[in-house]
């Protein structure tokens, strides 16, 4: 006999459009005559240990559609990565609420974390049905044609270059934008979708996939600048070199790390103003320009692309319906089916947990500093529609009167 | 007998809507018999020094729309103030070309360079109309209601703080979000609106207007901080001490001014990162972000208020007219006739250039961190239609079963 209770919590960084998922699994599961009570768990896994729910089945499904149009996480998030004492507690609490369905929407790490809980529920006996609902603005989930959230920042970065190169066409320099990525430079090759004449900006695209050398940098912007009387160069800020270390770890005296291991590379400007003082001293460039676009990228209210919207709220309600009428836990992945369609499968917890996908060798240029026409065609019917142009005045020159 | 040759330029940092004001005076100039040419010089007053001319009548009035819509300056702009040596060369090229009417489109710097042109015009006994166009998100224009570009960077900066609120309360830490101003907060203080419930934040703003001290700032944090578990802050980069120096001016080790004298206060993170270390040093907090917003705020390509689209686009037009059917130079300046109305004067040149104006008192609230209800009601209208908004959970807890 089934208690019908579920609880979704969301874990690691907000998107545009996570709080689609939630909604999704949400109004999704409140069909199913055999759901009594849907549970949302207050900042991820923290709100399970701490047996800190809202109680979703009160919400009006008007406000649950407003909820899913708003960016970040509504439920609150976290970077807890649970242990096994951890997952312990939370099987206290789960089953003291007879719990028997878990929605863990998030990336790798909340994909580890969900493969972790279900496998300690298995072992205690706990009928704990687990599945991990995909979630990222880095695109790293690997079996996945691509991740919520991703498309929406992505769309968030073309159009912030597509205004970097105009700004910078209008006041010539080199203007240096730095984009998140840890280890997979997929936003950062996002920029190039701003382009529309051979002339405009990204002119050079760094990505971690490939490693950053300065003096082949400083060589690059130097051959651009030349060439045009500008550029505009995208960094994304996981960018290392050959041993393996960050350019921003080579320079940050204190290092912040989270609870995964990961150092801290967001939420400083150091890495944007490094590359530009290096631009500036050994170039002897006076006008360079560095932003770094931090949580922007991630949260800007009005800035989503319509097509991430429809299927993070897609992957949430197939999570319910995988988890209701299938038989086993596992994680919700994206798969590409026409030009543009998808569709939906659920794949093994481990074969997405702790996994990184990088951005494939067809969408980098042999260059390493430009994006393919593989990755334009990949990543376009992602933006979805609506996405802003932008437009030249055709200049007829003025003949010179005077020598 | 007149030549009905105008000239067009665009001067200072780009906006969104600059373009507006410059189809504007084109399309508006076409219309009348007398106007035998419309030139655009490129990249601002240099464009005249260098006799660098587009022929504007040629483009078509599609692209023309087009590019009205697009944001940056589509002349290009500059940075230089012309002194008597550069207007007489400016002098001999307009003579040359028999230009009689000039539209300089841009802040309170491109003011006083049309003042100055003017002027030597005058003294040379050339014929010559000069009329400014108002120009600037920062709003410091004195004599204007507000400033054409300014609406549009300043729903940029509601709809970021708006998600940088959302972001923070998902996983709470302490976020620092530096906003564009020099002198004036205006475009910081809009942070303000995309506050919707009394805990969002941001919970804190610190304007040039008013004086900065370390110890009150950290004081304030602390307090919000104790009180909500999280703190949102908006701070622009121009706030200074009591001796009028600047916070980031007593970091930072290399200042690159301008042709101006100003001090290079955008395209770097370091006034974040700095305010940033602090709130970690003396608070002792874990999780604090900061982030630049940078040229993203003056040109992100996609969020544009309509109401400054419809403005800068009549300051262009009715610049052409007063030139036109008027007898005298002057700069167009926008008044509120309605809430919300506007209507536009033709002020003296010598009103407007190089003043500077700053938030109005009434504007900014005794505890000199936040704004006033007056301030929200100049701002709104001017914000346009389409104002994304942000909704949450009503949550519903549920009842703990365990002590």
């Amino acid at each position: 006999m089934s208690s019908g209770k579920i609880l979704v919590a969301q874990g690691g960084g907000p998107t545009a459009v996570i709080n689609q998922s939630l909604v999704g699994v949400v109004l999704e599961a409140r069909r199913f005559r055999e759901v009594t009570r849907v549970y949302g768990a207050r900042h991820g896994v923290r709100g399970v240990v701490n047996e800190d729910f809202l109680d979703l089945t009160q919400e009006t499904s008007h406000n649950l559609e407003l909820v899913a149009g708003t960016p970040a996480a509504a439920l609150g998030s976290t970077r807890d990565k649970p242990d096994l004492a951890y997952c312990r507690a939370m099987f206290e609490v789960l089953r003291a609420h007879q719990i028997e369905h878990f929605f863990n929407i998030g990336g790798n790490d909340s994909a580890d974390t969900t493969r972790i809980v279900d496998d300690e529920a298995r072992q205690a006996g706990y009928p704990l049905r687990c599945i991990h609902i995909p979630k990222t603005i880095d695109n790293d989930l690997v079996g996945n044609d691509h991740t919520p959230g991703f498309p929406s920042a992505a769309r968030f970065v073309a159009q912030a270059f597509a205004g970097a190169n105009l700004d910078n066409a209008a006041l010539p320099g080199v203007y240096v934008g730095v984009v998140m990525g840890r280890h997979a430079g997929f936003l950062t090759a996002a920029s190039a979708l701003g382009k529309k004449f051979p002339d405009d900006g990204p002119h050079l695209i760094y990505v971690p996939e490939r490693i950053f050398e300065l003096g082949r940098f400083l060589a690059d912007v130097k051959a651009v600048h030349e060439r045009h009387g500008r550029c505009v160069i995208a960094v994304s800020e996981g960018i290392h070199d050959a041993s393996g270390q960050s350019v921003v770890e080579q320079l940050a005296k204190d290092l912040e790390r989270d609870a995964h291991g990961n150092v801290q590379l967001s939420g400083t400007g150091a890495l944007a103003d490094l590359l530009c003082d290096q631009i500036r001293d050994k170039l002897k460039i006076k006008r360079v320009r560095g932003d770094t676009f931090g949580y922007l990228q991630r949260s800007f209210v009005g800035c989503v692309s319509d097509v991430d919207q429809r299927e993070a709220r897609e992957v949430g309600e197939k999570a319910v319906q995988f988890a209701l009428w299938g038989d086993r836990s596992g994680s919700v992945a994206i798969k590409r089916t026409g030009f543009y369609s998808a569709d939906y499968e659920l794949v093994p917890l481990d074969a997405v947990a702790g996994k990184t996908r990088t951005m494939e060798d067809e969408f980098i240029t042999a260059s390493g500093t430009d994006v393919t026409d593989a990755f334009r065609l990949y990543l376009r019917p992602l933006l979805g529609s609506g996405m802003p142009d932008a437009y030249r005045l055709r200049g007829a020159r003025v003949a010179k009167l005077r020598g």
